[in-house]
């Protein structure tokens, strides 16, 4: 700490050398998640507002993808920051077992957008831990220990921490060995030789319910589901897939988890994804859109039924930071402000009249285009190197692509073989156009071929 | 939501009702950690400065336990506070996967305090999620499943996120199941039968190695420690302990990884609790006192040996607010100003010239405290019903000297048998002499007996 440059220099400063100074700290200093470190060159963003992101030079980015799917609110929205600035102004920080009125107003809120029945909201950092304490409240309910879940999914990237504690607290924790993986329904690559959506939902139906056989129904705790699997590829549930997963945790006594971590919360153009799938869950997780990021935070929406176990037992799980007030004064502010502006219903008008009927073009137009999947501001398009094999397109084809869509000012999101088209739920219909504009450039130049 | 009246009320408002209300919502809809729900009665808290915290009544605390032990700074440091609204205004949240200023402006001040040859950071949500990424880390770089810890520890609440991702993201990640926990020194009950702190030491060395041969030296990828274990009872390691491990570490190839998340920054009078223990462990954990919690943030600390393993491969781990800049901007302005105020030494001399005297003397006044240990500002009272017999006083009678002593408007920190006194690093020598009152003051009461 010998120069003192740094601490006169504003976050977002803009001017000659900043661009290349956060780069070369970044390069000298930060271990960046999922990743290989030496090849990597980090974007540099500086700032933001709406849809848009920019560098310390004043580049900008078009930002389609939410970062990690959860600027659902867009970037800086006013009331939010004004709402952190608020609270960050009078109590910052707040140990999770006092009273904090941001965190009453922010439960409550929630609260008010789950379905009939649900009372208590469990806050936790972030999605994984959300999903960690979904899973421990449903073993220790039903006092089973397998939980279910798909080979296509993501729900975080913890899985020691309560093993290496020591104390007390391990004990009613040592579940983590008992999991299972099953096969979703996902028709355009199927598992079950189906043909149509409603045969891709019956038989990943039976293949559950053989799957829960085969394991033994009263080992099983719950099944736990992304309501739409996101980062493994968007991929709405056919007819009846919910809806009759809800039948079978119900005959044989399993609790349902629905994972809302990127789904939930305007994404959809509902404030739940499953919200549209005649289906109600047994525990809610969240995270991301609820505040859109803004400060870290996620958690459980726990029905009165269930939370009631834990009245005058103990319940072994927690975190320094549940319902930190800066976050909760961010949900407060968010979901009024998604409310008042209508911001879930912009994502559902902007996906039924904009993206759907544009992505479609593009697919029309565009061979290289397998399939088109989504709903609201949460589409994917699915790249195939031949349409009739569906041979996905290759990493080297994909790390052109990305290049050629940031040399046109738009920062997507690519996972595999996909593009995932996943802008704020605040887009106008002028930046959808642009955007359009843009993949469909790139989309037909000759480096596909 | 129908009523818009807390959409207009400041979150620190006073004035009567406020208390009540804030009181209402969270009985009516939060579930807290680490609890039975039923008979909670949470302490209302609006506001803080310094070592104070007070609810909306202004009715006020002098906080001797820093919440949960992570508000090393005080509440509302102006400096920290103005961090993160001006990080607010600019860029509230980004991807980690992109290079943002403070994000390397932050890893940068925490290599810096680390001891040579450590170079990077790889940022967390919070404490549990340092150690998951440590313990990932040790097991990749060794090839070795087995991670050893103590009985008498705490090291988070995660532990099955990661096997419920169903993508390959979960593979590299299976190895939760591997976990052995051994005794580490504890003198005043010591499991070795030990009279003196080096008998302690020498005898908790010969148990973990035989744990280590016991197990199989070829399966354990690390030794996880809390430097000094906090929550289990702030207990610093007799003479030559620490140096001990690393050398039975060394000997059998397996990692050190020292959980700093408590013991860290400030809190022990040095910017790492293991700088007073002539040893130096291979990965570093934090959170808590790097930015007093003011947002929610850990890390683990890597030198460039280790991280280099994840130069051309890709490094299994990750989350969406690794390195969130409301959080990276709060540690470069905490760690700045802990610097530029001398709060390390601070916490330092409260310790030596002030705490350890003034304890001493309350031990020898009051026969219900069995020991006192720590250094700093963190320190651990060990109440007993029988000085002799050593037995712990029980729950109801800490229930009471809990209640006592939030109504001479001190804030305690109580575990088990103990109070943990642990204010903030910048605490005044007034303000020890005021809760020493208090302290002296209720356990002097009848009510003890
Ligand atoms: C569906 C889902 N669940 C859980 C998570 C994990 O959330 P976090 O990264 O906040 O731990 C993610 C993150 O992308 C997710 O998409
Ligand atoms: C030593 C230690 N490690 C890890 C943790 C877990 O930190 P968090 O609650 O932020 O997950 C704690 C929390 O008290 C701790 O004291």
């Amino acid at each position: 700490m010998t120069d003192t440059v740094d601490r006169t220099t504003g976050p977002g400063a803009t001017g000659p050398g900043m661009n290349e100074r956060t780069s070369e700290l970044d390069r000298a200093f930060v271990f960046h998640s999922w990743s290989a470190q030496a090849a990597l060159k980090p974007l540099v963003i500086a700032g933001g507002l709406g849809s848009r992101v920019w560098d310390h030079d004043g580049r900008s980015y078009l930002d389609f993808s939410s970062q990690l799917v959860n600027v659902n609110i867009g970037h800086q929205h006013p009331a939010v920051v004004r709402a952190i600035i608020e609270q960050a102004s009078t109590l910052t920080t707040i140990a999770p077992s006092t009273a904090n009125l941001a965190r009453g107003e922010a439960a409550r809120r929630i609260v008010d957008r789950a379905p009939e029945g649900f009372s208590k909201v469990f806050f936790t950092n972030g999605g994984a831990d959300a999903n960690e304490n979904a899973m421990r409240m449903a073993r220790l309910h039903t006092g089973r220990d397998k939980v279910l879940s798909t080979y296509r999914s993501y729900h975080g990237n913890t899985g020691a921490a309560i093993v290496a504690t020591g104390d007390w607290r391990r004990i009613p924790n040592e579940f983590a060995r008992s999991h299972v993986h099953f096969f979703g329904p996902y028709l355009y690559r199927s598992e079950f030789w189906a043909a149509t959506p409603e045969q891709e939902s019956e038989r990943a139906l039976r293949h559950l319910e053989r799957v829960i056989q085969s394991e033994g129904p009263s080992s099983i705790a719950a099944v736990l589901l992304e309501t739409i699997p996101g980062t493994a590829g968007v991929m709405p549930p056919p007819p009846g897939y919910l809806a009759g997963v809800r039948e079978l945790c119900d005959r044989y006594g399993i609790m349902l988890i629905l994972d809302e971590v990127m789904c939930g919360f305007g994404r959809t153009g509902r404030w739940f994804a499953f919200d549209g799938y005649d289906v109600v869950p047994d525990l809610i997780t969240f995270a991301k859109g609820v505040n859109s990021g803004y400060v870290p935070t996620g958690g459980v929406i726990i029905p009165d039924s269930i939370a009631r176990d834990w009245d005058t037992n103990v319940f072994p799980g927690g975190l320094t930071y549940s319902g930190h007030p800066l976050a909760m004064a961010s949900i407060v502010a968010a979901l009024d402000a998604m409310e008042d502006e209508g911001i879930v219903e912009n994502a559902a008008r902007i996906g039924r009249d904009v993206l759907a009927p544009g992505l479609a073009e593009l697919q029309a137009k565009h061979p290289v285009i397998g399939e088109v999947r989504g709903e609201g501001v949460f589409w994917a398009l699915e790249l195939v190197a031949d349409r009739e094999t569906r041979e996905p397109l290759n990493g080297a084809v994909m790390g052109r692509i990305k290049a050629e869509l940031l040399g046109r000012g738009l920062l997507p999101f690519l996972a595999d073989n996909r593009i995932h088209v996943v802008p704020p739920c605040v887009v106008t219909d002028d930046e959808v156009a642009e955007a359009l504009a843009v993949y469909d450039e790139v989309l037909g130049l000759d480096l596909l071929n």
